[in-house]
C-alpha cells in the first residue's frame, strides 16, 4: 500500500498518532486526582504523598462489574479518550475506539485510565503524577535521582489502590498499548481474580537484551546533556537539548523507513542527499532532521528529562508476573488474552508479543494473536487501532 | 538457524566482525603513504598538504591491467587483508576473500586499498588520513570544524589521484562494503572508462531520508558531549563519552535482535529484566549495556570524534553519480555490477541495494543481486562475506 500524503496530512497524522484523533469527540472528560499518604515500591522503598491523576468515561454500574481499565503508553497520560473542552484541538489518543457506541463502548462500560508514576508529562497541567520532578516532602526540594526506581508492577499496584478507593474489586478487562500493554499483562499475572480479559496492543511479555539496549539509547542523550548535572537541574537549566534528542530517537524508533521516506518526499521536507547547506556547513542539518527536531521540540514542552529516565528504566525492568522467567510469571494468569502486535513494528517487534502469546498457549490458556497492518510501525497501535475495532468489541462482549 | 555461542566465541566473533578473521594470514603487508600538495573538494574548497595511506596485496602486472581497488567501510581503514607482522592478533577485515588463491586472488590481481579522508581512526599508527584532527598548515593548529565538508566523491577522487601517481589508468574491478560500496558505485558512475566491474556489498545507491535520520543519531552523542566544545577540543579533553556512545549506537545498528539476544544469553551477560543493580539504582546499567560500552570503549582508543561527524556527513551526502536523481547518476555506468545486500541488515537495508540494482537494470545494464544470509545484520557483509566467495571469484574472472 502506497499512500500519497501532503505535508498537512503528514503533520495531522503525526499529531494524531501521538495525541489521538478528534473525529468523535462526544465525550467531555475531567482529570481527577487520587492521593496516597505513602506508596511502597516493588524494590522496597517508600514514597510519601503520592498523587496520581485519572479520567473515566461512561458510568460505573451498581455492582461495579463493568470496569475497563486502560493503561497508557510511554509518552502518554491517562487522556485516552474524549476532550476536556469542546474546542480542544485533539481528543484522547484512543478516541477512535473509546466512546459511546465505539469498540470500548462507554454506554456499556465504565472506562478508567490512570496517569503513571513518573509520568513523562510532568509539567502538563492535565497530568497528575509523582516522580523525580515532584517535591520530596522530607527536603522540600525536587527528588531528582533520589526518587526510587519504579517498575511497571508499581504502576499496576498504584492503579489497584485507586480502583479499590472507588470500591472496585474486579475488572471487566484491562487494555493497553505499548508500555500500557506491559501493565495490562502484568495485571493479569499479578491479580488474576481481577482480570478476566486482557488486550495487549503492540506489546511484550518481557524486555529482552535487544530492547533493553534500544531503550538505553533514549536515556543516553539526557545523561550526556551538560545541563543534566546528575539529575539535579530543577533550580537551574533543564537538559532540554538532550530531552529533544531523546524524543527524536523515540519518534524514529516508533516509525518506519517507509513512513519517514514519505515525509522525505513531502513538499515541506523535499529530502535530497545533495542539500546545499549540509554540503557546505558541517553544523547544518538536513531538512528531515530539522523536521524531526521541530516536532520533538514541540512535544517536550511539558516533559521532564528525569521522568524519561525513570520510564526507560521501568520498561527495561519488565517481565510480566515478575518471576525469574516468563512461563513462571504467566502461570497464574486466568484471563482470556488477545495480542495485537503491529507487523511493521521496529520498537516492540512482533516476536515479543508472539513469545507472550506462545507462553500462554503452551499453558493451555485461551489466547489469540492478530497482526495490525500499516506503515507506521509501532505507532500503528495508536493511530490505526480502529482497524481491529470489531475484534476488540467482540473480545470484550464474550 | 540457531547458533549456540559461548562468550569467548562471541568476543572473537565481534572482533572478527569488526577487524577481520585471522585464519589465512599468508600476506605480510605494509602501510604506504601518498602526499598531495592540495586537494579540491566536491563542494569547492581546497585542502592543503593532504596525506593518505594505502596498502597493496599482490603484484601490479606490466600493463597495469590487474588492479582491484578495495574501498573501506565507515570504521575501517585500508587494512583489508594480511597482517603487518606475523604475530598480529588479527588480519585485515576481508582477509577471508583477499589473498593468494582466495576469491580476490592476489596471485592474479594487484589489490589496493586506500585510507579515506577524515578516516575515523585518526590516531591509529596504521592509518594515514587528513581530516579535522590534522594540523591546518595555515594556522599550525588542528582544523576542527574548519575542515571542509568532504563527500564520498572526494574519497573517489583522492583514490584516483593516488592510482594515477602509480601510473594506473584503469581498474579490473572496484569492490567495497557499506561506505566502501558507496565509493565503489560512485567510481562506476564518475569514471566509467576506469571501471568494468563493480561489487557493492551491504550497499546503497543513495542516502534516503530514513538513513539520513539514522546516521544523525551517530553524530548526536558527540555533539551533546560537554567536552566536544563545537569541535575545538584538541588542546583540551576529547569528547570520549560521546564517542563511546556513538560507537555503541553504530554497533547496535550494525547488528540484530537475534544476535544481541544471543549475547544476552551468554554466561558473561546473562540478561535478566530483574537484574538487581538496575532495580535499585537509576544510575546502574544492565549487563548488556555494559557489554556494549566495554567493547565500544576499546574500539574508540584511536578514533577521533570530529572525524566521525565528517564521515556521517559524507555518508548522508551520498547519491552515486552526484546528479539530481539516481537514474541520472547511473546513466554513464558501463560496468557489470554485482550487489550483495545482507537480508538481515537493519542499517543499510536491502531495499537500498535493490533500488540501485533496479535502476541499472531498467537502463538495460548487466547487473546482478544476491542476498547474503546470517544473523549478524549489516556486519554479515564483513564477517560472513566468504559465503559468496565463489560468486565474487567468478564475477572477477568474467
Amino acid at each position: 500500500m502506497r499512500i500519497k500524503l501532503n505535508v498537512l496530512t503528514l503533520a495531522l497524522l503525526l499529531c494524531a498518532c501521538l495525541h489521538g484523533f478528534a473525529t468523535h469527540a462526544e465525550l467531555l472528560v475531567k482529570k481527577q486526582r487520587f492521593d496516597l499518604a505513602e506508596f511502597n515500591t516493588f524494590a522496597g522503598k517508600t514514597i510519601k504523598q503520592v498523587a496520581i491523576g485519572y479520567e473515566s468515561y461512561g458510568t460505573l454500574n451498581a455492582d461495579k462489574s463493568n470496569v475497563v481499565l486502560i493503561t497508557h503508553y510511554f509518552s502518554a497520560n491517562s487522556h485516552a479518550a474524549g476532550k476536556y473542552a469542546l474546542d480542544d484541538a485533539q481528543a484522547g489518543y484512543w478516541d477512535a475506539i473509546i466512546g459511546p457506541g465505539k469498540a470500548i463502548d462507554t454506554d456499556k462500560y465504565f472506562v478508567i485510565s490512570i496517569d503513571s508514576l513518573a509520568n513523562l508529562n510532568a509539567f502538563d497541567p492535565n497530568t497528575i503524577t509523582t516522580g523525580p520532578a515532584s517535591i520530596d516532602p522530607d527536603t522540600g526540594k525536587p527528588y531528582g535521582l533520589n526518587f526510587p526506581v519504579v517498575t511497571i508492577r508499581d504502576f499496576v499496584i498504584s492503579q489497584k489502590l485507586l480502583l479499590e478507593s472507588l470500591g472496585i474489586s474486579s475488572l471487566h478487562a484491562v487494555v493497553g498499548a505499548s508500555m500500557g500493554s506491559l501493565q495490562a499483562l502484568d495485571w493479569a499475572a499479578a491479580y488474576p481474580s481481577w482480570v478476566p480479559r486482557m488486550i495487549s496492543v503492540i506489546g511484550s511479555g518481557q524486555t529482552d537484551a535487544w530492547t533493553t539496549s534500544l531503550l538505553e539509547r533514549w536515556a543516553m542523550p539526557i545523561r550526556l546533556d551538560k545541563n543534566w548535572q546528575g539529575g539535579d537541574y530543577y533550580a537551574y537549566i533543564a537538559p532540554q537539548e538532550g530531552l529533544v534528542e531523546s524524543m527524536m530517537a523515540i519518534t524514529l524508533d516508533a516509525l518506519t523507513p517507509t513512513f519517514i521516506n514519505q515525509v522525505g518526499q513531502s513538499p515541506e521536507v523535499q529530502h535530497s542527499p545533495l542539500q546545499t547547506q549540509p554540503l557546505h556547513d558541517i553544523n547544518a542539518s538536513f531538512a528531515i532532521v530539522d523536521w524531526l527536531r521541530e516536532r520533538a521540540t514541540l512535544r517536550v514542552k511539558h516533559m521532564d528529562a528525569n521522568h524519561l529516565l525513570y520510564l526507560v528504566r521501568a520498561n527495561q525492568l519488565f517481565i510480566a508476573g515478575y518471576h525469574q522467567n516468563l512461563a513462571a510469571g504467566m502461570q497464574r494468569v486466568t484471563a482470556k488474552t488477545l495480542f495485537l502486535p503491529a507487523s511493521s513494528d521496529l520498537l516492540l517487534r512482533p516476536y515479543l508479543a508472539e513469545e507472550a502469546h506462545a507462553t500462554l498457549k503452551q499453558q493451555g490458556k485461551d489466547t489469540e494473536l492478530i497482526y495490525l497492518d500499516g506503515i507506521y510501525g509501532h505507532l500503528v497501535g495508536v493511530s490505526n487501532i480502529a482497524q481491529q475495532a470489531d475484534t476488540i468489541r467482540q473480545f470484550l462482549a464474550n
